[in-house]
């Protein structure tokens, strides 16, 4: 049994300390050079969508796939999203290679034209909802467009919703982005209360829009994965169909680089997203689509096939995991979820201690996501939070860079309470 | 020799009159379904391309191409456009599937965070110079964003650069959307006089912008193409290096349902567009980026393409200017101009008469591309432009389609002298 280092001695903590230099040295003289920075795939992943490319034929719907038009999709492809999401496929626009496309696009729209109310940019002050922590390339959306961010704590079944009940009376509060199913970076699947709640939003702001990032809507890691109620099903209840945008991609499905992505909105929003579309693009890469629609053959061939990367993922997950119970449990000094699906595992290190944390790992060879990027403006106010990324190196690099995070974690923590 | 139609009695009009409406009627109980409508590709084009997709291995330039990262394009994809378009690789970013894209992107751009100065969106009044006819997508992206457009007629040599002159001491006068090769729709190359009057430009809007649309850079329908001054070599000379913003695209090099895009721009206009994309996207499809460099090889592969496209369009051209040279040549109705390459023949009737020939066209099962489509709002003042797009349909539907069009282009002005 470990004991807490708040417990020890200062006779107890610098022995800690000496043994942890010792071990931390080992790992330095072996001249590392391991990155766990960024939620890449690694290329095990990507081989199993090789057959994407495998593709003779590009007539599909009877559309050649090959030639201009067809500006929200192939209707084949806009079907396998719809049901992906379990929306109507007339509420589908098929998009570019990334989701994050669409949403800087959405979010620039508000900009420019609004959302059924004045364009955002004609107003002093427009201001975002962030749950923290969250998805730093959220948070650059808002910095470029110079929307304020206010910070939202994330609870274990979701933000906290009484705050947001409360700041949505500040009719400059426009707007809030969410990765629902397995947050970026925490692994939390919203409750169907908080998803409730959210759909029954009652925002100052009438063109409140909520981006909805489902982007690990079908990334599990195990057989029971986390189930995400429908905001769809209940957004009408509350006279809501218009609040939320819903983008997906297949960045993490098939390819980062040349995957399709999707959104999915209400008839409204639909409309008025098709409107700047017409003037934006004649089309998207239809030859895209149709690889990826003939690769999966339908919505359950995704589903089937993220079966394929969970068996590569998880054993991933398990040793940092594993790590993190081995060299931090019991010690009071940090805490973590281990998700059932994702990109991220989240590390919570007592306060003040994240940043010194990245200094000794990058220094012996191990990159993390630059500290404090969780968090809007890059400020942790805390310090503590690290975003750990398992899934692009091997399981033999990432056993011995989970190790070496978790020495620094303790290292860090052991020079904070000597002061 | 045709006799001039001013020339004619009202009864030599009306013995016109019948025998011209009796040969539309003949086409009438044909039942066509012909489309002169938009530049495509014809499929036989787009075959010409099937082996980009024959690729097996996706590194490059030491780079996964399947996996996310590299923002401005992978290395040997930027050389090859920046050896297309005779500038620097640093001076390239390349784009997502569609030149257009691009292009809105940068006007959106220019709006909410400006060109240097103001974002345009706070300005009461944003104007651009439209050379008429033009493009129409360049007028949506205008109205889109509600830029006042102003017609600028074009010479045989480019626009009216007189007129240009005067209209940029406006300061209100924000940019100008051009088609500098081949223009759409008159097939027009700007003369190295009119470029260098464009580049020597003295706008009292410091963050005047010129699109220059190179859509047809490497379009050339024969052997002794024209050639466009390089208006990158000009700017420096007159301290207006940041003033031109230039597109290009593969649409109708390989694909326009899945091509590649690229942009060429000064340094400072280089790092304010990579400023918004770092914001906007993580990378545009790079898989496709490594299809088209492996298929080219460089820019030399991609003008030597160039040549069986040329061998399919010269001679649906040549079977279009056929027609007009014997149904219309020495009438006195129409004037056309015998373009060298790009995707349009722009062909001007009698004023007042584009109109009623679409729509005779129309009811006998011919579709042109909507008439008043070349000028800003849809607004042909004379209604006297209809731009014939010759590229789609096989030589022999052509055949039929452009006697067709003649015929009702020499009915309307019949009616319209019979008044």
């Amino acid at each position: 049994m470990s004991k807490k280092y708040s417990e020890m001695t200062k006779e107890e903590l610098l022995a800690e300390q000496k043994e942890l230099k010792a071990r931390y040295d080992e790992f330095k003289a072996k001249n590392l050079k391991l990155d766990m920075s960024r939620g890449k795939p690694g290329a095990e992943q990507l081989d199993l969508s090789m057959a994407v490319n495998s593709v003779d034929e590009y007539t599909i719907d009877g559309i050649d796939a090959r030639n201009y038009g067809v500006l929200d999709g192939i209707p084949s492809c806009k079907k396998m999203f719809a049901d992906l999401l379990d929306v109507n496929p007339e509420n589908i626009i098929v998009g570019p290679s990334s989701s994050l496309n669409l949403m800087f696009d959405y979010v620039s729209q508000c900009f420019t034209h609004g959302a059924g109310d004045k364009p955002w940019c004609k107003l002093d002050s427009v201001k975002f909802l962030c749950p923290v922590p969250g998805y730093d390339r959220h948070f650059t959306i808002c910095e470029h467009f110079g929307i304020e961010m206010i910070n939202v704590p994330m609870n274990d079944d979701g933000p906290d919703m009484d705050l947001i009940e409360e700041l949505v009376e500040d009719e400059s509060v426009k707007g809030m982005f969410c990765v629902p199913k397995y947050s970026n970076p925490q692994g939390i699947t919203f409750s169907d209360e908080v998803v409730e709640r959210i759909a029954a939003l009652n925002p100052a702001a009438k063109d409140f829009r909520i981006i909805w990032d489902n982007a690990y809507c079908v990334h599990d890691l195990t057989d029971d994965g986390d189930r995400l109620a429908n905001i769809f099903d209940l957004l009408p209840r509350y006279n809501n169909e218009d609040m939320v945008i819903e983008v997906c991609s297949t960045s993490k499905i098939t390819f980062p680089g040349a995957g399709i992505s999707a959104i999915a909105a209400s008839d409204n929003n639909i409309s008025a997203i098709k409107k700047r579309l017409s003037a934006q693009t004649i089309s998207y890469a239809k030859m895209n689509q149709l690889r990826h629609v003939k690769f999966f053959g339908d919505a359950d061939g995704i589903r089937m096939h993220m079966k394929k990367h969970a068996a590569i993922l998880k054993p991933k997950f398990d040793v940092v995991i594993k790590h993190l119970d081995e060299e931090l449990g019991g010690r009071g000094i940090a805490s973590w979820v281990n998700p059932k699906g994702g990109y991220f595992i989240s590390l919570d290190v007592m306060n003040g201690c994240a940043k010194r944390t990245g200094e000794l790992c990058s220094e012996a060879g191990v990159t993390l996501t630059s500290v404090g990027a969780t968090y809007p403006y890059g400020i942790d106010e805390n310090d503590k939070n690290i975003r750990i990324a398992p899934s692009f190196p091997p399981v033999d690099e990432l056993d011995i860079a989970a190790q070496l995070l978790c020495i620094c974690v303790r290292l860090a923590c052991v020079e904070k309470l000597l002061g």
